[in-house]
């Protein structure tokens, strides 16, 4: 008999959630723990009758079903993490007001093997011309949070669609893309934002411009704290794409009485696209001392890397225990979310807080 | 009649030495003003009688003259910033200690039109082989900073060797490139650290591993805090390559008096390899509020980029002024350089300190 494990549910319709903490310990996500962001009503989509369109700046335009799909192009399969730009948004919280009651902790990223063919390949196959740029997908849902509501869509910039690790994937972990994680067949963009991985997708064309749709042009963009993000239009912020270097803490829980002494703490920290995790260091007393954490080997290119330390908790506490990766530029995560906050809430990328012994309530 | 401006001299022999941040305002850098970060003495090479190897993984080793370059492969001009690891040092000063007593300010960066050939064309012409996945370039001086004294020499990523931006120059700005800057012939790797535009270059090495010449398997790597740098070997640190997000104030000058009102701030920013600056903020109160500041188009994908602000000075100080950069990926720089300092100073990319308006000697 199957069970629905526990996930962290941030609204049920659409169904929106994350996995708990600790199911992030392993290297891979389970289907079932994998976290879910979706934007509309999960489309119904028979593996049978789904097919997508290649269109624009192509010379060939093409519409191909799964089978085609997968009798014409070779399958490949890679081991890639995803991770939502609203990835450790209840971070914010202290800082300031967010939107929504019940931000994103930690657990909006996951880790699968999607297995699929090159979005490069089909792209070849169809003649891309020299005037291209961008490649736009189209998903059928739509969406009642675009305005106006129109299907969810986006796009990446043309080097990276032709890019060896960008998939058409309708495997995950070995089984068929369940209907809730973009099944029969989404786009996979490692190293990218989530939202760029756009699901059930129908429809991609080839284009000059970056796409036009709602949740290209006007959503996940990073805004300067005074801007209004229900005046913002087309073009303002920051458009999000290769995922900034990022970690936290898997364990010990937020809040958990780990007493004094030693304690193993674990998490993981992933540098997005090109970038790689260099080092990461763990503190048990507020930053005053760091300890560096013995760091997994990526499991791929483009996976997140598991790390632990045992750092030494002097006195019963309250404590914070700090996690701060660095990447392969030699570059450090930033210390205060404070410095970070923007009206939508989107890569919050400081340093990893779990504070843990809280003091006893007065007797 | 020819007049050496003034620069910002850190050591005569090797002559190391930067530009005074008013330099760095034009998007240009003239070859004079350029930093120069040497290891060792400039040999004396004739463009009549230089030659570079190519050798290692490569189905048919070639030395090529200077006219063999440029009768063979086609040339190539790019705009690109170069910018040494220790750029921006002395902002460590307060933290604590570091190496050399006069350490890099915000000058250890400038731009230049290089001209020359690509060296993935001179690579492909060679035959790479499929085991490749390293090109190392070695120079002919032999610098006393190494241990033991050897010729400078490093290596980058395949991917990178082969990308259309990186040349083999013997152009810059139009006129020969100057010895002290690595004429006849040196390597221009943008968006990495200058220590991998190898100057001199005499022989490029396909190879299946990174580089073991002392400054790559040894220096220009980020120590942790605790690490003593005398005792660190080959693989210690954190190994540079992309230059990581950073920006710094031009004008007004470090305890200039501008008084009070408005004060227009100018200054540069740089996101390295393949991130872009996507907007700097400027703050005239400590960081209590920020403007966004006018942020010029990059004059290339490979260069700085420069931007100004007017931000109002409340009462007679002092006060200090904060720039920081904001990425493609919608990361930030670091607000402090406390938490990034590393026993070799490098990388400090914390966020743009300039105090004006000094508080006058008590009578």
């Amino acid at each position: 008999m199957w069970h629905k494990r526990e996930m962290v549910v941030h609204e049920s319709d659409p169904y929106n959630a994350e996995p708990p903490r600790n199911r992030l310990l392993a290297p891979l996500t389970d289907a079932d723990s994998f976290y879910v962001r979706n934007h509309g009503p999960v489309p119904e989509l028979s593996p049978d009758t789904w097919s997508v369109a290649v269109t624009g700046l192509v010379s060939e335009p093409v519409t191909l079903s799964l089978g085609q799909l997968q009798a014409r192009f070779a399958q490949h399969t890679v081991l890639a993490t995803m991770q939502c730009a609203g990835n450790r948004r209840s971070g914010f919280l202290p800082v300031r007001d967010i939107p929504g009651e019940d931000p994103w902790g930690p657990g909006a990223t996951s880790t699968a093997r999607w297995t699929g063919v090159r979005l490069g390949d089909v792209l070849r196959a169809a003649g891309v011309h020299d005037a291209a740029r961008h490649v736009e997908f189209a998903a059928p849902e739509v969406s009642q949070l675009a305005d106006p509501p129109q299907p969810y869509g986006g796009s990446v910039p043309l080097g990276k669609a032709l890019a060896d690790e960008v998939l058409l994937a309708w495997g995950m972990n070995g089984a068929p893309l369940p209907p809730v994680h973009g099944g029969p067949v989404r786009v996979v963009v490692p190293g990218y934002v989530g939202a760029r991985s756009v699901k059930w997708v129908r429809r991609i064309t080839v284009r000059a411009d970056p796409s036009e749709n709602y949740f290209q042009a006007t959503a996940y963009r990073v805004l300067a704290p005074e801007e209004d993000p229900d005046a913002a239009g087309p073009g303002d912020g920051i458009s999000l794409g290769p995922v900034a270097l990022n970690c936290d803490i898997l364990s010990p829980e937020p809040d958990e009485r780990v007493g004094t002494g030693p304690v193993l703490v674990r998490g993981y920290a992933h540098a997005g696209d090109d970038r790689r995790v260099a080092r990461v260091d763990v503190s048990g007393d507020g930053g005053r001392t760091w300890c560096r954490a013995d760091l997994d080997a990526a499991p791929s290119p483009w996976a997140w890397q598991h790390w632990r330390a045992t750092v030494e908790l002097a006195g019963p506490g309250p404590h914070t225990l700090l996690a701060r990766a660095w990447d392969s530029t030699g570059a450090c995560q930033p210390e205060s979310a404070a410095a970070l906050w923007n009206p939508k809430g989107y890569v919050n990328n400081s340093w990893a807080r779990v504070p843990v012994n809280p003091a006893a309530a007065a007797d």
